[in-house]
This record gives C-alpha cells, structure tokens and sequence, in this order.
C-alpha cells in the first residue's frame, strides 16, 4: 500500500481532559513497529468502559488518550516479523490479547494474556514505549490497546483477531467487547446447564447478551432485574422470561429473588457496576450452589461485601473480562456464529452516527432507549 | 436392650449460659422417636465451634445446651421406622445430616441437606419440635443436632454415619468434622490438582487437615501461615513445605505471598475465621484463576470485602462446610481411608482427657500446643 511504511495523518476523536467533549483532530499515526499491526478503522462502537475512562473514573486513564476498543476494520500495514495478519485481513481489535505463549495463556485456565499488559495499561507500545498517536509531535495516548475512535489505529499483533471478510464490519464491531462479555460470561465463567433459573441484574448491552447466552444454555427461567422497565419489552426478544423491577418492592431485591425462586437462582450476573447491587447478586443465589458472576465495573476504590457464611453455605463468587473468551482465537468463531445466525448482533444496534457526532453518541449511552451506537470512520 | 424405650439418666456436660464454665449433670435423656437414633457416646473431641457458641458469639446459640458435635459412639435403641442403623451398629453422629431426597441431596452439587435443618437449627428434634434431653422435667437444647458432649445422645437417622467396628472409636470421632472439613475443602470444593500452589492461613487441626488434603492431591508448594511459629515443626509433618508468619512481615501478607510466589499463588484456604485474612487469602490468589476457600467461622455480624476488580480479573471465592462430604456416605470411606492408613487421624490428638474434665479441654483449645484433645465419656 502507498501508506505503508508512512505516517498518517487521518481524523480521531481525542480526549483532552476527562469529561470535556472529545474533539475531532488531524491525527499523525505513526507506521506499525516489529510486532505490531496498522489498522484502518472503519466502524467503533461506544462501551461503558470508554465513558467510565472518559468520565474520570479510572484511577489509571491517562489523557490526553483517543478511547474506543468495540470496533472493526481492515489491517492496512504490518511492522517487522508480524505473520498473524496481513495488510488486506479484516479484523477486530482485541483488548484481551492472546499471544499463546506467557503464563496466563498457556495455563488454559484463563484469557487474560499478560504479554503486553505492562505497555497497554499505560497506554504505550511494548517495543519503545511510546506511542504511535501524536499531534504536531505532542504523543496522545493509546487506550486498552486499541484506540479505535480513529480512522487508523496501531494494535500488538496478538491483539487483532482475523475475521471472515465475509462478515459486515458495520455490524460485527459488536464483538469486540459488549456481546461476547455476556454470552462468555454465561458460556465460559458461570457455565450454566440446561434448566437452570438465571438472574440478570441490569438489561444494557451486557446483561441482553447474557440472556441470550443463558437462553441458548437452556435456562429454564431468566430473571431480569432493571430499574428502569422500559427494558424489560427489548429484554423478552433476547430470552428474559420474568421482570423485576427493584422500585416496585419494599423488601431487598435479594429477598424479592429468594422469595420468588423457592431459595434462589443458580446463577446470578451483575452487568451494572455497582457494588451494592453486586452484593445482592451473590445474596439471590441459592444456599449450596448458586454462583454470582461480576461483570460490571465498579467506580475505583469501591469494595464489596457480605458475610462469609453466605459463601460457607456453598455459594460462589466470581467475576468475568472479555467473558472468559480468548480473544485471536475464539473472536473469528463468535462471527462465524454470527454469519450461521446462531447469535445475534444487529439487534444490539439502536443507532448509527458517524465518528464526528460521537459527543452525542456519548449522550445518547444516558438514553434508556440506547445498547449500543455503532459510528462509521469514514464520514 | 434393657435401656430400649426407657428414659435413660446419664452424665452430660451442661453449658447453661454463655462463656459460664460447663457442668457436669445427671440429664434425662428420652427414647428415640420415629426417625431418631439413640447413640452411647464413647468419645468426643471438642472443635471451634463448640468454643464459639460456648462464648455466646453464635446468635442463634441457645442455652441451656449441651454442645459437642465431634464424637463417636454405638447404637442403644433406635426409633419408630429407622432402617439406617440399628442397635449396636458403631456410628459416628454427623452435624450434616444426609436424608437423599431433599432439594439438596438430589442437586448433586451440595452436601448441605435440608431435611432436617429447620429443627437442628433450633436446638430440637423434627417430629415434635421438642428436646430429647431434661433435667428433672426442664428441656435442654440440642446443638448441631449431634449434642455429643454427653454419654447418650439423640440424633436423626439422617444425622448418623455407620462405620467399620474395626475402627478405633477414640481415634474416628475426629472423621466428625475436623479433619473432614480440612481435607474436602481441598478434595471437593476446590479440586486442587497436582502441581499447584497452595497457601493455608491457621495451622490447626483444620489448616494442618488442608495441608494433607494438598498434599495427598499433589501440590508443589504448600505454604503455612500462622502467627504462631511453633505451628511450623508439626506442620511439617502433615504436608507444609514454607512457613510464614506474618508478624515478621512489614507488608500486608498478601503482597508477601504473591512476591514469594510470582504472581499469587493457585489456591488459599482460610482456616482461621478472621475476616480480614478472608480478604487477604483472596487477594494472595493468582490473577486469571486463583481459587481461595473460606472454612473459619467468623464472628457473627463481620463481614468480608475486596475490590470487585479481583473477581473480575479471574480470582474465585467460595467457602465449605464439612469440607463438602456428604455425611453418611463418605464418613464410612473416610474412616476406611483411615484404617488402610491412607489418612492421619491420630496424629491431631495431642490430648486426652475425660468427659468431667471439659471446661480443661476448653481452656487446652486456646494453648498452641493442643490441636485435638479427646474426651473419653466413661469417667
Ligand atoms: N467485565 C467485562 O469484561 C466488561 C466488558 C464490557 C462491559 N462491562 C461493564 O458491564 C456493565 C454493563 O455494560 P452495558 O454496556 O450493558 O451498560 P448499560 O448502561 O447499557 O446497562 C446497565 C443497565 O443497568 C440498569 N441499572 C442501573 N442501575 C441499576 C440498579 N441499581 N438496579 C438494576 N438495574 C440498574 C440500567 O437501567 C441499564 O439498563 C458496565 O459496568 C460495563 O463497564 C464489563
Ligand atoms: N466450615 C466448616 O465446616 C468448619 C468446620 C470445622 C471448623 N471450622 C472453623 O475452622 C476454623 C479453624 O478451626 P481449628 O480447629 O483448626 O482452629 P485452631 O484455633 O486450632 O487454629 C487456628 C490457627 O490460626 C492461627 N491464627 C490465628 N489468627 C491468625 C492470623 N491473624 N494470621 C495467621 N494465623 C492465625 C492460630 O495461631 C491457630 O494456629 C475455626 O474458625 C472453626 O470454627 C469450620
Ligand atoms: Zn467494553
Ligand atoms: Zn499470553
Ligand atoms: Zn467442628
Ligand atoms: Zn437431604
């Protein structure tokens, strides 16, 4: 390509400070490095993290950064000894990466690869740590290792999954956080069998996506709890059975749930990020068995609680990143499930901007009526 | 027997009020009713727990009682309907009660049996919601529903394991809940696999039943901490290849544990029931996979807590009660583990001493030395 080996100068939407509006600049994205891989960006979508970093909550968001790490495109230029992907491969890029050979990756007990964590959680490369972003030769930081609210990006080589070009970029971005974090979660952390009664605090994008995973694992009841009940008419399309909504009763919610299950639920998911409501996740599960999954994120500093004996009488506490999915290797199989019509993604899409409008799209995330906003890079 | 359908008066050691020494008493001990098994205890140790609602920090202790829950004994009568066990047969009295056919038995996933719970809970008996035990016409409570700190007891056939004759009585009656819960812990509730790295908090009878539970299960390291240094050299014997104490330690112990191990270690047991090493023996667990197992009973009231963000980064909280084992099926394989010396029994009893003797035995409990004192009841 006539780019390779260049730098780019292209749009991205910076964030300056926290919780001022991103700003669209002229980026310069330096050439990919050994190891590392150029990526044209053609659709992002906005996650809770991305707010959660942007809003100031994350101890270790560093700015000025350029967010974004739900996201789709096509490799446009690879650095020295990359032979996972070619300029041409369209891709997704992972924030989990998956490099197959450090310690966490070949324990075959988790996904959360250790390879680059050191340079992605400050926002650098690994080779130099630096970056790759820059503004008249002022570095921007990268974000999770993936910086897709830019038209180009530049990704570790074990954070980008290759995908099936057959699939349509403007739709699978989706799989690169929000969806595949609730049907792993249902699938790979909880594992829930046939029959089971499932809970599900909060019905954003991450609690549907548990309710399709626990539909598909033949859940026999799905329970979802939400504050705000406008939810619960999308939430029956994607397998919810039941709607509590906490407003409604006096007692605990966890009461509401034991009273309702005769005991509990087998398991119990909090896709919210909040820490009392992660409490009354663990509290709803049945005495012997139940098993509370974490996946929301909480505000830093915040702790959970509850008394031991809730866990000496046979309940488990867990949590979930990225559902547990290895991310270069099991992302491609999450499309093909797609392609096959055996998960859904389009439903998750209530809207559709361009990279410039992305401060509403910010906005809208607030909207009841809002899962997920997929911008197109290219406007 | 002469005894049969008789009202028999023995010895029993009576705790009438909280942190009061006990009293040795003539009690009343009924027949059986239908359902009920009326054992001769022969010996009994005492346990934590015994201590702890002894010392008024249970909330739904009551008194006066007689506690116990350690024991041995042989069958004097058994009540209406019982085909379990019949007069004569060598038994070992288990606070778990196993009926097969509660929700809970028929899980498959727990050994807490519900059957007859709401009783046992309350210092009674099922059928008539009334205590086995008087002295002259004033009831006495029932503890765990096993009260073995007396020369007769009443149980439910459903709180009773059979055992081999062969096995030596003064020696099984600790297969009553200690050493259980020490080695199921490891066994069932956190499935320790050969090569892990293991980290138990409090080297009593429970820890040091951890430490063979590891051990026998293949563990590479296995790493005692007490605050009492002592502890190490018996340690040695049942497994623990590290010591460590923490008062010689500037940094929390969790910090020193993941420096000493490269990142955490695989499994944690906290057998201590300290909230605040609850805490620490999660946070000590390996990111992506590191399992920590509560088995201390805290007081009542305290509660544990930790940032969420270590579940979601992969670590799992549980807890266990009698180490999991289903009661009256797996006491009798474990008391035959023991006769083919396939687990150590005798080497917890560091002393013994007599039934009339126990307010001794309570003040042994808080000497380092002692691990086990059994009682004889014979006295
Ligand atoms: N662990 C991971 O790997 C991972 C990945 C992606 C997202 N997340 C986190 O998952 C969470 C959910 O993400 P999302 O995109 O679905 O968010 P969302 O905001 O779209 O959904 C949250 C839902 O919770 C409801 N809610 C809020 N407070 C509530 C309460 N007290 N009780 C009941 N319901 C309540 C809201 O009405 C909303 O419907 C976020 O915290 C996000 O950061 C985690
Ligand atoms: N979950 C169950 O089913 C079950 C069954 C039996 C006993 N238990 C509980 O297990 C616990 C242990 O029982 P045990 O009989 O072995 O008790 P124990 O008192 O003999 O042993 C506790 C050990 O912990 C050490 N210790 C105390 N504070 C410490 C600290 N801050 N840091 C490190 N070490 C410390 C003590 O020195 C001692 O060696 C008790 O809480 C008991 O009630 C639970
Ligand atoms: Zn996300
Ligand atoms: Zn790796
Ligand atoms: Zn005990
Ligand atoms: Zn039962």
């Amino acid at each position: 390509m006539a780019t390779q080996g260049q730098v780019i100068t292209c749009k991205a939407a910076v964030a300056w400070e926290p919780n001022k509006p991103l700003v669209i600049e002229d980026v310069q994205v330096a050439p990919p490095q050994a190891g590392e891989v150029r990526v044209k960006i053609l659709y992002t979508a906005l996650c809770h993290t991305d707010a959660y970093t942007w809003g100031g909550k994350d101890p270790e968001g560093l700015f000025p950064c350029i967010l974004g790490h739900e996201a789709a495109g096509i490799v446009e230029s690879v650095g020295e000894g990359v032979t996972i992907v070619q300029p041409g491969d369209h891709v997704i890029p992972c924030y989990q990466a998956e490099c197959g050979e450090c310690k966490f990756c070949k324990s075959g007990k988790t996904n959360l690869c250790g390879k680059v964590r050191a340079a992605t959680g400050v926002g650098v490369m690994m080779s130099d740590r630096k970056s790759r972003f820059s503004i008249n030769g002022k570095p921007i930081y990268h974000f999770m290792g993936t910086s897709t609210f830019s038209q180009y990006t530049v990704v570790h080589d074990v954070s980008v999954a290759k995908i099936d070009p057959k699939a349509p970029l403007e739709k699978v971005c989706l799989l690169g956080c929000g969806v595949p974090t609730g049907l792993g979660a249902v699938w790979n952390t909880a594992k829930v069998e046939a029959g089971s009664i499932v809970a599900i605090f909060g019905l954003g994008t991450v609690g549907l996506a548990v309710a399709e995973g626990a539909k598909t694992a033949g859940a026999s009841r799905i329970i979802g709890i939400d504050i705000d009940s406008k939810k619960f008419d999308t939430a029956k399309n994607f397998g919810v059975t039941e709607f509590v909504n906490p407003k409604d009763h006096e007692k605990p919610i966890q009461q509401v749930l034991v009273d309702l299950t005769d005991g509990g639920v087998d398991y119990s998911f909090e896709c919210i990020g909040n820490v009392s409501v992660m409490r009354a996740a663990l509290e709803c599960c049945h005495k012997g068995w139940g098993t509370s999954v974490i996946v929301g994120v909480a505000a830093s500093g915040q702790e959970i609680s509850t008394r031991p004996f809730q866990l000496v009488t046979g309940r488990v506490w867990k949590g979930t990143a990225f559902g547990g999915f290895k991310s270069r290797s099991q992302v491609p199989w999450l499309v093909e499930k797609y392609l096959k019509k055996e998960i859904k993604v389009d439903e998750y899409i209530t809207h559709t901007l361009t990279l410039g409008e992305i401060n509403k799209a910010f906005d809208l995330m607030h909207e009841g009526g809002c899962l997920r906003c997929v911008l197109s890079t290219d406007a």
